[in-house]
């Protein structure tokens, strides 16, 4: 769960990121330099994993860590797998 | 130079990232589960990958063509250098 | 903790790799073209993301899980910020 | 092409990455603590990656400058495409 702390502060970024992907299909659209527009989807893509790695960081600070405290083994296991399962996805393994 | 058909195809791709970004904010105020935030999260990034992938490919094969048939010196080297920044930018080296 | 199991598969995997990191530096001694050497890199660093990838299920599984059922709240949230990190280093954000 | 300049440099740190393949290897063998591992897995990576980003740049400015220059357009064309093969590959993008 996140707080609404957490929620805010994610919010804006992600309204940065919409932002930049508008700017994308604009820098597209206005014929920019290719160079440019690659530069400009790297920065949202950057940014994207930024909001990635926070929540994350709340998932393992929060639903992992009770899972582990109050829940029964199926809860667990399934928390653990999830793990495995993000780190694969985001590691771009395979 | 991205042609008219290029520039529809990434128009769409584009057009699906944003649902993908307003889907990661909505998942957020929604309470939803953050395994799922972080592959909804994932899925957008894929995307913005593959959009890079098609522009790195047109300016290779239109700009950086173009500047090494017709361009000169300097003109190359820029078209050279940038190739570098890019790739040490998108294979995310140090 | 590594099974016997997992370590001959790792110890078959990390051989291979150390094969392919020899064959790098061999490949640029006798002036092959760069591109092959760099797919051969490529495939190195790919086998060493794998290796990555078992050993962090295996981490996941042992020492993480047991930390959860037997550790105290110290050990615990030990584990949990190492993974945070571990995510951070291996999902290369910032 | 190399140059012997490069090709020392990037010898001594091929020379390192083999020992801490090597090193891997004997943490596993001496049950050291995963977390260790996999950072020091992560060094070998990300000092892959740098090799990579060498022998790129080194690749662009010789090989695909002179076939600019000097090839003939079956060859631009093959460099061209190559570029865009090894940007796929090292960008990680599907």
């Amino acid at each position: 769960m996140l707080s609404d702390d957490e929620k805010t502060k994610l919010a804006n970024r992600l309204r940065r990121i919409s932002g930049q992907v508008s700017a994308v299909q604009r820098m597209i659209d206005e014929d920019e330099y290719c160079v440019d527009i690659l530069m400009q989807i790297a920065a949202a893509s950057g940014a994207l994993g930024k909001v990635g790695q926070l929540i994350f960081e709340s998932h393992v600070h929060s639903c992992v860590k009770n899972a582990m405290v109050d829940g029964n083994t199926k809860e667990r296991d399934e928390k653990l797998a999830e793990l495995v399962e993000l780190f694969r996805k985001y590691a771009r393994i395979d």
